[in-house]
Parts: structure tokens; sequence; C-alpha cells
């Protein structure tokens, strides 16, 4: 799994972002970064009960910050120093999870 | 719910840390935390989510952050403007959902 460019990284979030609900996805510390808002804690923690199960199937875990009906998002891989399609695969599942 | 003491604090730590599996519970930034370390992500969620319904049940909500295998929790409560016995109770379920 490679590190995408800069230019493979912007095309990526237009995508993303023309499909994406509330706040916009954008790259924070070097990681496909973006906080979603939910009505309450369980509207939170059932969002992240399936973004769980899609990062266990696609083996690729999210770094993540949750306080009450908010969670933050972060994403990129280790392994490549960067972020990967990998990455833009699971926020697009995490996308379909609100939708 | 009131705010409790220093004393009140170090002895409801001593009690909680009695019973705590891995690491300790502390103070930081006026909150009660503690990393919790699991074998990998599937165990880290499935204490979340068990904790996740304990939290609900008690209307009190923790800030927690994970990454893979690891769970950072912070309790405090923000109306009272420092830790209250439910965030000693939180923290005793939590303890409890590991052991």
């Amino acid at each position: 799994m490679d590190r995408l460019s800069e230019d493979q990284i912007e095309t990526g979030l237009n995508e993303l972002n023309a499909h994406a609900a509330g706040e916009k996805w954008r790259v924070e510390d070097g990681k496909l970064t973006k906080q979603f808002v939910f009505k309450d804690f369980v509207q939170a923690f059932g969002f992240m009960t399936e973004a769980a199960i899609h990062a266990q199937v696609l083996d690729h875990h999210p770094e993540w910050f949750n306080v009450y009906n908010k969670v933050t998002v972060q994403l990129a891989t280790h392994e490549a120093g960067g972020i990967t399609k990998l990455d833009f695969d699971l926020a697009a599942r995490m996308e379909a999870v609100t939708g």
C-alpha cells in the first residue's frame, strides 16, 4: 500500500467530500481527519460500532476520540508513513455509515 | 453532584486501584485518567461497547481515545468543575468490565 502524493490526496478529498455529510474531511497532522457530530451519545457510539466492524474487515483501524455526541477521526497508514488508499476506503465507509 | 476534595480523590484512587488490572488510575488535567491495553482492536472495542452501555445507564460519559488495542479514558464532571463520585462510579464499572 503506497503513500499517496499531495495531488492524489487532494483528488481523493474532493471525491470524498462530494458525498460527505456535515464537516468536510481535511488533512491534519498528516492524517485524514474529520469531526462527526451526532444527536447524542447513543447515536455517536452507534456510528463507532458500525465503523469498528468496517475497520476490522479492512484490517485498518482509526485513531478516534469521542466525547458525548462528537467523534473525531484521524486516519493514516503507519507502515506507509502517510495517507494511503486504505485510509480513503475507511473514510468512505464511515460516510456510508452516517448516510 | 459535588466536586470531590483532593483528600477524597486520593482515597477514591486508592480504593479503585486496589482492584484495578493493568495501569493504575491517576489524575491528569484534572480528570480521572487511565490507559487500558488489550490484546487487539476487537478486545479494545468490546471493552468500549460494554463501558458505553454503563456510561449511558449512569448518564455520565467518558472522554476517550482509541487506537488499535489501546483505550485512554478521561473522566470528569463538567457541571461540577472537577471529579465527582460519578466519575469514580464509571471508573469502577470500567474495571468490572475488564475483570
